[in-house]
């Protein structure tokens, strides 16, 4: 059995306004699924790994902030690991391997497979997959990579050097006599020349390897709960340049298929089904244009030509897709607060911020609460809110009273007023918070049992 | 004295989002003002008059939804002739002439002079306005237009051809042969051949001309009150169609300045003074983008050329700036109901709607209130609202009782309710709308003095 573990990290900001600190580029359902409908990249490749015949388990290693939406997107049909805080590759995987060692009760000789889950593939990526957990299975190098045939010099790459006067270690496993990461775009020119490989990203080791170099160079934990609380303790660097730059004895399995690192809304949208997602009214002069609305006005668009356009609650991109990827440089400046966020009980949406001139804030949302689940028992110290229910039907508690709320109602709950809220049904209702200090912070979460 | 009738109708559909019903083009404040700040286009024609030496009384000939735009950017300074319904501008402008005669008391040789209100020009304008003016208290003709030089053959002006053969009336007052309204583009080039051209929309007379030709083709009326209710008998044409074009004994000054109809994105971008307003972020790689975002949230943009960005609360408009035109096709599809409008008491903006599944619908707004302004004592059948305040103090009045109410009071108005709202200071507030039938038209209109 191997244990693929599916890095579901980064932030996405090449892809502002739609993806978020929540709301990474891998949750965005903006590609078609066989079955009909949207799946996000995450789904596709858990779908893409179940449909291939590996035998595996699955880890997804994520962050705290992605936790809802992967329970949302994904179901219980994953294990899952939680960063307690937001780091680089190297300790994420240490950690979904120490996860693996100590709470699943795998052994060091288990096959791992550590791969990224936005590169959009074909099922051949999978093939690769079961030589390359089959080549360290069988001891063929201490970790074998996938190779992507280069299209272009990118200096945004690994680059992967098979050595061409070794025979193969096995079929398609060539041996790898250098690896180098990221050089420039003159180096990558030589680099293609000489018939070096792109590194994908994608790993192939037994689990023992990375445990025992990290009780050599940084830490031994007698269990799980030992690493989350010494986690800053592992050097914040990515798995290519702390693993990969310095492994002396590893193989390469080439990749000659499909296979497009979503990170850019020019990639996406050259994959996505449709040109345009929501209320999107183009004109007829519009050419290779793709808008993605998830606002509810409208966007008209004509004489466009090579543009992307996406609209979301945090902002709204205008870009040519050859520029798209400048707004990376620039989302710092344009975040502010997510204004959109999927959560395990539901959603919500940012309507409205006023400042008034005395210190007075008011913060207006569009909840909705998924049935049978419920916002925490709570209180706030700062702040009133108003509930208005629009639909459905819920079980609210206010100062340990319970009773039932349903559309038409509306709740006054004062400062220091305990309150909770459980959807019996779909439940959508309006908050209008208002207070001095309007900061999530400002929460006392009770015990109580629903 | 002048009397000057600035006609402040049409829609402007080719400027949504930002135009709607009741805050068409002329209301967009995008200029940049002599004094600093910026102007729109009613303000900027009502100070250029009133900067030349025109001896005049102004009169706005407008329709009901924009009579709180008039009010909140003219204040008392204009006379304002409401139509009670829209139509087109022969109508329109008669209510005024017959306003002008049975309300204001000018004489039937008193010189009317109408002009558009959204043509960007120079003084040099009012120049030739005032040279009409006299030509027009000459008698030198029945109808004196200004004509303006073209600049390509346009099928969407009327055409003035001026005759040759015969001497000045006076110096710049040419005899005017003949016109023709919108030809095609075909003979527009033939008609600037031989010397024609464009109709301004600026015209004189006397008013004893119109009012004259009314009484023999229509109707004459006892009072102004008549002519509203028996509105609807006059034609709803164009005054191009039923005057000019059937006029005789017509005349024509030249005008040679600047002189552009600012009616699309494109030819309002040229003027623009900045090439962005609101929150919005560029790119290095953008030439000739002007983006007006009047959100709250950040336009991001890259890469683009010769572009027009505009967002509203009504929606978002992406647009080479040479297919500006196109969004005209496409307002019917895209309008729902007005999400922002400003009204003679203070603004609102549509925050969100949302249909429940059992018939209830909510409807939430962000409102201000000027101080001293009120909202009517009303009462509504299917819903109640809710007010949260959040900044300012003002006076609430509910099932005729009276309270003081400040920034952070939370207000239930039940169902058939009695409520009313006076501002003492600048007031702020979120009301949400919950009920069944959430229609503006659900209002009872109390009588009460504040």
């Amino acid at each position: 059995m191997v244990q693929v573990i599916l890095l579901s990290g980064g932030s996405g900001k090449r892809l502002w306004p739609l993806s978020n600190g929540a709301r990474s580029k891998q949750f965005l359902q903006f590609l078609s699924c066989p079955s009909g409908g949207r799946e996000s990249m995450l789904q596709r490749v858990i779908r893409q790994i179940k449909e291939s015949s590996l035998d595996c388990d699955i880890t997804v290693a994520a962050n705290d902030q992605q936790r809802d939406m992967l329970i949302n997107q994904l179901g219980d049909s994953v294990n899952v690991v939680l960063e307690p805080s937001r780091r680089h590759t190297f300790p994420a995987i240490v950690l979904s391997c120490t996860d693996l060692l100590l709470n699943k009760g795998c052994s060091k000789d288990s096959v791992v497979v550590v791969l990224p889950c936005d590169p959009y593939t074909d099922a051949g990526y999978f093939e690769v997959i079961k030589q390359m957990a089959s080549a360290a299975e069988r001891g063929l190098a201490d970790l074998i990579y996938m190779g992507v045939k280069p299209t272009e010099p990118s200096d945004k790459y690994g680059y992967i050097f098979p050595d061409d006067t070794s025979a193969q270690l096995a079929e398609n496993v060539l041996r790898v006599k250098n690896f180098t990461e990221k050089p420039s775009v003159t180096d990558a020119e030589k680099f293609i020349a000489n018939g070096a490989f792109w590194n994908s990203g994608v790993f192939a080791f037994r689990l023992g390897y990375i445990i025992d170099i990290v009780e050599q160079r940084y830490l031994k934990v007698k269990d799980f709960a030992e690493l989350r609380s010494r986690y800053s303790e592992l050097p914040n660097i990515s798995f290519d340049y702390e693993i990969a730059e310095r492994t002396r004895n590893a193989a390469m399995v080439p990749f000659n298929g499909n296979w497009q690192d979503v990170g850019t809304w020019n990639i996406l949208s050259s994959i996505m089904p449709d040109r345009t997602i929501g209320n999107v009214h183009l004109g007829t002069q519009c050419s290779n244009v793709h808008i993605i609305n998830e606002l509810s006005v409208p966007i008209y668009c004509d004489g466009m030509t090579d543009t992307i356009v996406a609209a979301g609650p945090d902002g709204i991109l205008v870009s040519a897709k050859s520029a798209s990827d400048t707004v990376k440089q620039h989302v710092d400046q344009l975040v502010d607060r997510p204004m959109y966020e999927e959560r395990r009980w539901g959603t919500y949406r940012v309507l409205d911020r006023t400042s008034g001139s005395d210190g007075m804030q008011s913060l207006t949302k569009n909840l909705f609460l998924r049935p049978g689940c419920n916002i925490s028992y709570q209180l706030h110290h700062h702040r009133q809110e108003v509930w208005t229910f629009v639909d459905g039907i819920g079980r609210l508690r206010l100062d340990d009273e319970e009773r039932i709320v349903r559309a038409g109602d509306v709740i006054h709950i004062q400062r220091e007023q305990k309150h909770g809220l459980k959807a019996i049904t779909p439940l959508t209702f309006i908050e209008v918070q208002i207070g001095t200090d309007l900061v999530e912070e400002d929460i006392v979460r009770l015990e109580m049992n629903w």
